[in-house]
């Protein structure tokens, strides 16, 4: 089958690779028929350094259940299925908490036996905990926004949760790429009185704007927070951290209002950070990988009901084929976000 | 008057200085009958360059009511009143939120104009927002538990409460002072299920056994955190820091569950942190300054019905001029907290 593989930083292609196919009785075998390129994989590549083996990329998809494993029961073949970016048991102390990200039987896509979502079928293992099924066909209209749900939606309404977005609240988003948006959208979605995009993308701020933005602060760093403490007189009550960059971190500690949250879900370029700031005014910090799984359910109502439209983070589609050209206009910031459709 | 000046690192000294005296009308000057020598002024006393002018010290402390500003409308003279470790105005947006400690217009005790709560009288600013009247006479015996109310167990409250200590909640206490055996005190009032006393004075942590910790680790760094996994499996529900130092607090991010809290009130030795891994099993960090202001009626009755014995902290007791030695055994660790008795 045809699937993206990694070489190393700017060096994406897609192969022919190994069918995927069943290993454990509590695996299933989804055929691909959407998947979109993440943030994430931007920072290998960026980074990584060469790899002969390569490294199998993609973790969000949707697609069709084409065989199941033995001990599977609530899933059948033909389900139209949507996986979060992690697979996990849905039965261990952590996933019944809510925080599949923690599952002491989860794991990757495009791990050591387990294919990358950009490719034309997946093993999903502890695919029941997994999965969920859609109640659509797989040319809805509603694909890009369900597209979503394996990742960008669900981490930018985690980061408005870990920020304790709620009515009444001012909202500061820093970031406008599709987390950022999304963000922005589960900030609108939860009631938040105001939302600051910090955003230096023209494009992507207007369409923040259409999504729920009531403010728009193009500065960065030390101008930032000038400007957000203009707009806001004491800061953010929450603010959500939607790049990972060192100083987008450092603005996110910045603009939160004393007793304020901040909600981190950008994938931190540094292991340290400055909490002095965020300790002398009593601010959280809160936030980390997305338990995508377990807010699923509670999106999904709102997307097939077109009360929120987290796909139109999506500007440009190709096929497979299309990938390594994606990740190119991603990393050059010509693209927002890039769909795959088979 | 006598009150205490610190002139340098170990250089305490109880002298004559100007009597307190009303500037404001929103003041009150209260003589001081019961005060205290906290951890943190534990600080200075190990590093403060040599400052002729010296410093005023002291912030907790419980007195009556001498003289009221014309402003003054709820106190009277003769109340006996206690203050929180702070000065606020309790009525600006953050006072109204609970979130005194960042009161716009509050203070601390001991900058220019305002006298320390280490001596026999204090000008109180803002008296109206600041003081609460306590339905005791100055030499009742819970006078001990009252004084705590000035901060440390507030501040053990704060901790407890960032952290989401809660009922069936598996607890970390890391710290075996005064606030860390507050926090083990705040822990149990609040329901938790088990309490991990992180510390290695035999001494405190067999008082922490009889305030409700339920175990005691007393190995510290890494053998620290390995110890907490094999008496928790996963780590603690919720973790207090109570110390400030890097060890500890590294300890402290290290020893919380997945998707737990930490909750820091320990003045922070340094003003970064290394939240990458709380960052990746998504343990929230929040805490700071306790608004004590806050809490004093919330815990007021549960001192006052005997339910809680914080008073149980202080392990000497000494007029104003024994207040040196206090500071020498304190530092010493030869005394756990010292009470100040007229």
């Amino acid at each position: 089958m045809r699937a993206t593989v990694m070489y190393g930083a700017g060096d994406v292609r897609v192969e022919d690779v190994a069918d995927a196919r069943l290993i454990d009785p509590t695996d299933a075998l989804v055929r691909i028929t959407r998947a979109a390129i993440c943030g994430s994989d931007l920072w290998p590549y960026k980074s990584m350094p060469h790899d002969d083996a390569g490294r199998r990329m993609g973790h969000e998809f949707i697609g069709v259940v084409e065989t199941v494993g033995s001990n599977i029961e609530t899933l059948k073949v033909g389900d139209v299925v949507v996986s979060p970016f992690l697979w996990s048991d849905g039965s261990c102390v952590f996933c019944r908490e809510g925080l599949q990200s923690s599952c002491l039987h989860g794991g990757r896509y495009g791990d050591v036996d387990v294919d990358g979502g950009q490719g034309e079928a997946v093993r999903v293992p502890q695919a029941e905990g997994t999965l969920v099924v859609l109640p659509v066909g797989t040319d809805d209209a509603l694909m890009p926004s369900l597209l979503t749900l394996t990742d960008v939606m669900g981490t930018g309404h985690h980061a408005a949760l870990t920020a304790q977005v709620g009515p009444g609240k001012t909202v500061a988003v820093v970031g406008d790429g599709a987390v950022g948006l999304c963000g922005v959208i589960a900030s609108k979605r939860l009631g938040a009185e105001r939302i600051l995009l910090l955003g230096s993308n023209p494009e992507r701020t207007a369409l923040g704007q259409e999504l729920g933005a009531t403010d728009v602060v193009r500065e960065r760093g030390e101008e930032a927070v000038e400007r957000v403490r203009e707009l806001t007189q004491h800061g953010a009550h929450s603010v959500l951290e939607c790049v990972g960059l060192e100083q987008a971190v450092e603005t996110a500690l910045a603009i939160a209002r004393p007793g304020g949250a901040i909600g981190r879900v950008g994938v931190p370029e540094r292991d340290t950070t400055p909490t002095g700031v965020a300790f002398w005014k009593n601010a959280s910090i809160a936030g980390g990988p997305a338990p995508v799984r377990a807010y699923i359910e509670a999106l999904l109502p709102d997307v097939l009901e077109g009360r929120i439209e987290p796909g139109r983070v999506f500007d440009r589609a190709g096929s497979i084929e299309d990938v390594p050209d994606g990740y190119r206009a991603m990393n050059d910031r010509e693209v927002l976000k890039f769909q795959i459709k088979p």
